[in-house]
């Protein structure tokens, strides 16, 4: 347990999701707050004060400091606790993942959040996260839908080479992709009988613990 | 020399040049290849066999395997040559600049990108990087200039309470932020007299021997 931290998450979001996995996957045990981003708490006073960025997943640290995205927190637990390793083990096995988790983050996520944010009536004004309001641009939407469509064939031509994203490891950039694949669901989109090893993959990782989280 | 590597690159991009910033600034020379993105080479045969996401920048290892963006070049890099530092010398402080360098990408590159690729005539049907074709939707170009107004206040208030993105040390969050202001200047986006810490830095990471590659 680290009592001494506190993990901002929102049980619902996909975003905070990927930190939830990585912790779980590290095995630690950390103090968790709700923020109601239905509620639109992440803009409220209260949370701005603790990540101006308004978003989560957030960390509060032991000094106060607080890191407010997936990739300050995953660089962070991997170095105070670096086992198991989810970034990899070698200069090139590190690269490799570095690099799919930044695939799954633009093609992927990020086609995701174009989608939600620029078609669902409650994101009106919000088609960008963060403090700043954007409005919804409807072309977004359909255009995230063909690249959610490339991305999972790209995944697929991927696993049908190897177990992971990175290599014969699990590691973050399946836990991105995984979150991606949970999260493009909610819009009906899902790998097709054809993806067949994109699907052995998703199986696979969703049998573990960590994705109960 | 680095004579058993090759880096693909193109003179006149800002995504090659964060690599060629980050290059220099360990002191490495690695054979390059030009890749001429005006006549689109990335998209022929050639050099898709070789990054088949039809980016630069890419580096080709010694075995024979490519790293095609700057997440895993810059962290093969760090990690095969750690001095000087360019990601972090403890836990926070990789923290904190890998969540800097994640702001400067997705709140200065991606907008930047936005206006350019959905803007320039030279650029229809290519509104995003790789193989597949996006048309252009213009509302992105307009949405991407109010973005890099944000970008500038931001960083501004960053670094009027400290020297460099992620703390007392230069980092690859200043890398990453610095092409993104050259590259905002093509569309005559600049910080403007109140930016007066983002300025003072400006001039700081311009006078390093590094942003002159």
């Amino acid at each position: 347990m680290m009592e001494d931290h506190i993990f901002y998450d929102c049980a619902t979001a996909p975003s905070p999701r990927r930190a939830r996995i990585f912790i779980a996957e590290k095995g630690l045990d950390i103090p968790t707050v709700q923020v109601d981003l239905r509620n639109k708490e992440q803009l409220g006073e209260a949370y701005r004060a603790i990540n101006p960025r308004c978003t989560v997943p957030a960390l509060k640290l032991p000094g106060g400091q607080v890191l407010g995205d997936n990739a300050s927190i995953a660089r962070y637990l991997e170095e105070i606790r670096p086992d198991p390793p989810l970034m990899g083990r070698d200069p090139v096995e590190k690269a490799v993942i570095a690099e799919w988790n930044a695939i799954a983050e633009s093609d992927g996520l990020l086609a995701m959040a174009e989608i939600i944010r620029n078609s669902l009536p409650g994101m009106k004004g919000r088609a960008l996260t963060g403090p700043k309001d954007y409005d919804q641009i409807p072309e977004l939407a359909e255009r995230g839908k063909a690249r959610i469509g490339h991305f999972f064939d790209l995944l697929n031509d991927r696993l049908s080479k190897q177990a992971y994203l990175g290599g014969e490891a699990f590691s973050v950039a399946d836990i991105t992709a995984y979150v991606v694949i949970d999260f493009a669901g909610w819009v009906k989109l899902v790998p097709g009988e054809n993806h067949e090893a994109l699907n052995r993959w998703y199986d696979a990782v969703a049998a573990r613990p960590s994705a109960k989280v």
